[in-house]
């Protein structure tokens, strides 16, 4: 097979995307991108809308944003085309079949930026070279548009090679994994229905360039959860009693929470990372919003946390004689990566003269929400990895002055191709 | 009239009871007794049991101090046909009736004692002269035992009276006073149906010898109320999360309830005087008992209160999924002397050679549960009052040392007897 | 004396003020307006800054602000002579001195808005008249445009009677009474330091026109505090133990101070208005801010309430080793009404043919900063009173739909003229 | 070397020791009845009081109890040499020193019962044979009454065999396991300075007849604290503000150190056991006293745990203005058994008929305070180990009806005296 990478291509596509960055389910101007990429490259079936999305699991989505989105998605020249075929939700699979039988794989590249204001600094390269957001506000500051850019490397790869594969490969452009809030909406679908394999990674993270944890471990179930009371105001001198206190309940709900019983059969987590309730200092609050997040050893776990916050909820809601809403955010489960796919990665990554360090273990300790499809596939029979690709950083993720070595773009690309080709040969 | 008192007999009564004292709902050899004299006077209608007593607003009577204490007065001679006549409730009302019309007045005296044990110091007169309690644990410290003489007093005056006196008069042997526990029964019964005036008082409290409160103000309302949780209990290290924490719960309540609002009309009260949870350090807690009391400053205020308690049992109960019950152990309400009875009884105490002060006023801002029975009478159209009736005293009321000055019992009979004097004279 | 007032002055004064309506601690450009028709009408003393404004008493104030408005107010035509004068403090006294002896009159006035959005509706009379608000976002809707009109029609009286007049008059022009920010500040200057007579007003409120209440009672001292924690974030999945929770800390500040023991000697309340923390949902909160106030029957209550919250912020900020800061935003006290001018002012008004009801009560149950003013002129052993001067209006107080009965102003003219010309007169 | 055992003998010293029964720290009866024994088996060297206590490290021992047990003691026949020799401190080393060099190793066995009372049944053999307790209210229904067995049945043993064996060996009798408080005292003596091997076990718990657990893992650090709170008491009527309530600030502390963060690094544990608190309902509570206790994975997050339990206790005495104290009453560490020991232990429990599993692995997630002295002689570079002797039992251990199968007393020995073979034969 012709294992050449474009590089420079890859270098041109991730600056072209770290120059638009777009939130998760806002991903307008992005997904259309890379449908044009993916249309232009021969693919045929891209699907979009509800043929990958269920919108009874979308998680943590603004609908004025998205209108928002849209619009300015178009000022940037985004294909109408894609747009429509949207019906208001991003992300895109495109589906390579080969005709032949063989396995079906699925990879999943998440394409959503974070709110952060990208560095003015003249030490940053994108800033030297031009390529810095022009999204005021938002940043590809955790590596998506590298993921972006692998995702096309392997893309133009297939095409390149479509003779020699047998099977399927479905190529996943997943929205809004930042707050976990995309993966639950896919897996609700039927994209992964047929699939055998699945195999999702990040850059970076804890490991520099050289280095592939072809054994992530420890991934934690988790549940974000909005919380929403709503009371009644009144006079907070002349007439407190007429009122229904939406703060108080909130606070009550925190001092609850925290208090979960740890749980006897493994790890728990639970934050409170936002509180905002009240009005004004001398009326009685009438509203109050709690964002926050639970999380569990494995599935069960976290799901005990779930119920045991929902429960305090209702009670909470009682005792002061308040409305409430909760609704769920984003989502994640544990997941376990296969021998099978941990030693075929190690194999390729070894092969690889940049690498130094083809198997390492880490435990991670957070939440990611591939582990959704990975667990979906694996519980159908298949098999799933997550992987870390190594890649020097200029700062942690999420900081304005993140930046990451864009020469193991190539890397990634060499890994799923390998693996695509091991897998998927004729 | 014959405005003629035995001084003496008061003083033997007094001590005779003094002696002997019981806590509330226990009353049986007190009860056995006060009967006897009535009877021995020449009262032929002595109600008891559910004539007086409506089983439905009992308030905290535990069964098993009710059996033990009837079997106790046995021992100590209480004569077995009253017992029977009780129904294993407290408490009798005498009622005198001339057979000519007039108007109805109802004499409240309170009969039973608190939980303190008597000081065995020789400074004590009652240790001093023998006639300490026999009742190990258990004393009249809070001076009924002078109620119950008075009342006692005034029964022997109308029969001696009794054809110069016109309408009826009940004389109401109350028990369980003490925590507010006893007056609702009675209120519920058809005792005070008829009745024109209702009088009260207590003695001492807050006024010395030579004093009398004719208006005693600012009673608050109350209800004094028990909260069982009841959990589910777990090894704490091994399975804590099968528990139900009915200590977490209990403290939830705990930390709500003081938060209640304040009234925007009129001031209010909590307090949660004891808590008591858990059965073992490392047993997730199945058990908790919360003695709380509310108060108002009128009845709608107190029932805010009230109200509010269970509405946060319900939901602390619903967020811990623990069982609740609420059980009212208690209860008073406010009242306002009626301005023709105040006018009675300072007229009749400054006739008095031993009352230098006979219309104090005082602001009590606490609870009395003769109120529930006062305010019954008012709401039927008579009139009501409750007065202090000053006596020295050698320490705080329910304290170990706390006498008071035996003098002012002939005091108390004469503002009684000076009232039917002059509500009742032919 | 000449008694004639020109109203359709009064109006055009009151329709400028209120296009230009400017919150507490802004009130540049008014403040130069005020002064600019005092100074045309022959005041010589006015006084600014610091000559009327302690810093260490300004509550509620910031910074930034204050430089905005500054810009804004120049923009607006605001007098630059002024500005330099005021030394970034807003308010003005303006003083009489007749030269003959005789007693010291302040006067109190307050100018600032609130942050409410005037509405666009057509029934709205600044809408058809077109004397709407013009700064965005902010409107006089608590009548105080019209406060600043009865000043300046007052002012206006004073100089075309000088020569009648006797002692000296105050006209105080204070800033910043939303919030009760701005009375503190000037009590602690020595502007009132030889006054004999306070006297204030607010129009409409709970009195239609024709009505004046003459005597405002149940006035409950007040203190507004900021509570701000500062703890230490950590990845709440990775290391929740490395953080120190502000948020956590927030809420149990929050269920700590609604417990505050009730006082058995007065009425009080405590409010926490807004509740803000946390920086993400999975981030140990590092931040939180609470906005609180607390109120009592009289300044040892509140006083009470006040050390009772800031002895719980300390508690639980060694609870959870978190840093805190609390700032006083805003404080009010409790204050009588001299009997001396309740009669003056019943007197007045009741010879206006326009009042029926010259002589009304009310029980307040709320804060106004008049009262520190008023009580310091009490505690040198002068008199105060405060009033409500009743006026129509289409909608409640801070509505947007709030306006009132402007021919009100000329009834506030008449009475506080009336006192004057009662007073100091020659 | 002689491995006879006498079996009947075991079952006759653990009948008579169910019969006497005593708490931690109470054990006077018990230890003079084993040093009786170990001094006419011919041990010469047995250890008390302060040799084998450090009396700062002695937690939850009441001096009321020790005396009254004392007393008791004597009643029942104890030995007053003994009780002269133990200074108050229950507990008793018996040391066999060969003279011959050789490793020297420490048994350790615990003697304390628990609070049950021993069920009436006839079902329950200890009724039908006649040895149920008689210490009221008391049981050795965890099954100590076999450990203090098997140290004997060794001591025998080793006394049989001194002329083949090495080194040294030390039985520990240690007081006060249940709530782990007696391991502490004797870690901070003298005792296991000089030790190569420690070995301890519990009987039954989670095996049946036929299975020895070699390898108990995941033992949790743990620490029992008691806090006690005193306040003030008011009126809750009359001056609720005059107060200073224990029970608020008992309630607050429940509330707030439930919710001490999980540890990133491992599990936690919190339970609040036991809350007591109040005078009366309408008293403000001045007392309370709370029953904790902290686990962790280790002893660094007990620690942390710990920590954080008395920073919230000094932060609630200062939000509400009470004092506080706080007492450990127990504590234990995590510890792993060495690979060595298990090895011995399986290797001769697998030549034992009666045995079918000798080799199970179990996670214990509970705590024991044998730890904090294997701990000791591990960090010291010694080799520790703590094991299960499955015996089947008629109920739960700490329930009425427990029972336990007396023939694994002779296993119990045949484990011990195997190791002591192996390690300390000539």
């Amino acid at each position: 097979m012709n294992m050449n990478i474009n590089f420079s291509q890859l270098i041109e596509w991730r600056r072209e995307f770290h120059q638009y960055p777009e939130t998760g389910w806002a991903e307008f101007w992005t997904t259309c991108k890379i449908a044009d990429y993916l249309e232009s490259m021969g693919f045929e079936q891209i699907l979009m809308g509800t043929e990958i999305i269920n919108p009874d699991f979308v998680r943590g989505r603004h609908l004025s944003t998205v209108r928002q989105s849209i619009e300015k998605a178009l000022v940037n020249g985004a294909n109408p085309k894609w747009l429509d075929k949207m019906q208001e939700f991003t992300g895109c699979v495109a589906i390579f079949d080969s005709g032949k039988s063989g396995k079906t794989v699925a990879l999943r590249f998440d394409i959503d930026c974070v709110n952060v204001s990208e560095t003015k600094s003249d030490n940053h390269k994108p800033n030297q070279l031009g390529f810095s957001s022009k999204n005021e506000g938002l940043m590809h500051a955790c590596g998506h548009d590298g993921h972006i850019t692998v995702g096309l490397g392997v893309a133009q790869w297939i095409m390149q090679n479509k003779d020699k594969l047998s099977g399927k490969i479905k190529l996943i452009f997943q929205p809004a994994e930042e707050g976990v809030r995309g993966a639950a909406a896919i897996a609700a679908s039927s994209v992964l229905d047929d699939v055998n394999y699945f195999i999702s990674s990040h850059i970076s993270f804890c490991a520099s360039s050289g280095t592939i944890i072809s054994n992530l471990k420890n991934f934690l179930s988790t549940t974000k959860v909005d919380i929403r009371y709503r009371g009644k105001p009144a006079h907070a001198g002349a007439a407190p009693h007429l009122g229904r206190n939406a703060l108080l309940a909130a606070a009550h709900t925190v001092t609850q929470v925290y208090g979960i019983s740890r749980h006897g059969e493994g790890m728990t987590r639970i934050n409170v990372g936002v509180l905002k309730a009240g009005e004004g200092r001398n009326v009685v609050p009438a509203t109050a919003e709690i964002q926050l997040e639970v999380r569990g050893e494995n599935k069960a776990i976290n799901q005990y946390m779930y119920d045991q916050v929902v429960q305090m909820v209702k009670g909470v809601a009682l005792s002061f004689d308040v409305e409430y809403e909760t609704e769920i955010m984003g989502e994640a489960v544990d997941m376990v990566n296969d021998p099978e796919l941990i030693a075929k990665v190690e194999k390729i990554a070894s092969q690889l003269p940049q690498i130094h360090t083809p198997n390492a273990e880490y435990a991670f300790n957070a939440s990611e929400d591939a582990t959704i499809l990975g667990r979906k596939v694996q519980e159908q029979g298949g098999k799933s990895i997550y992987f870390i690709l190594g890649a020097d950083r200029t700062a942690e993720h999420h900081q304005s002055e993140f930046d990451f070595d864009e020469r193991q773009l190539e890397t990634g690309v060499q890994i799923y191709t390998g693996l695509l080709a091991d897998i998927n040969s004729k």
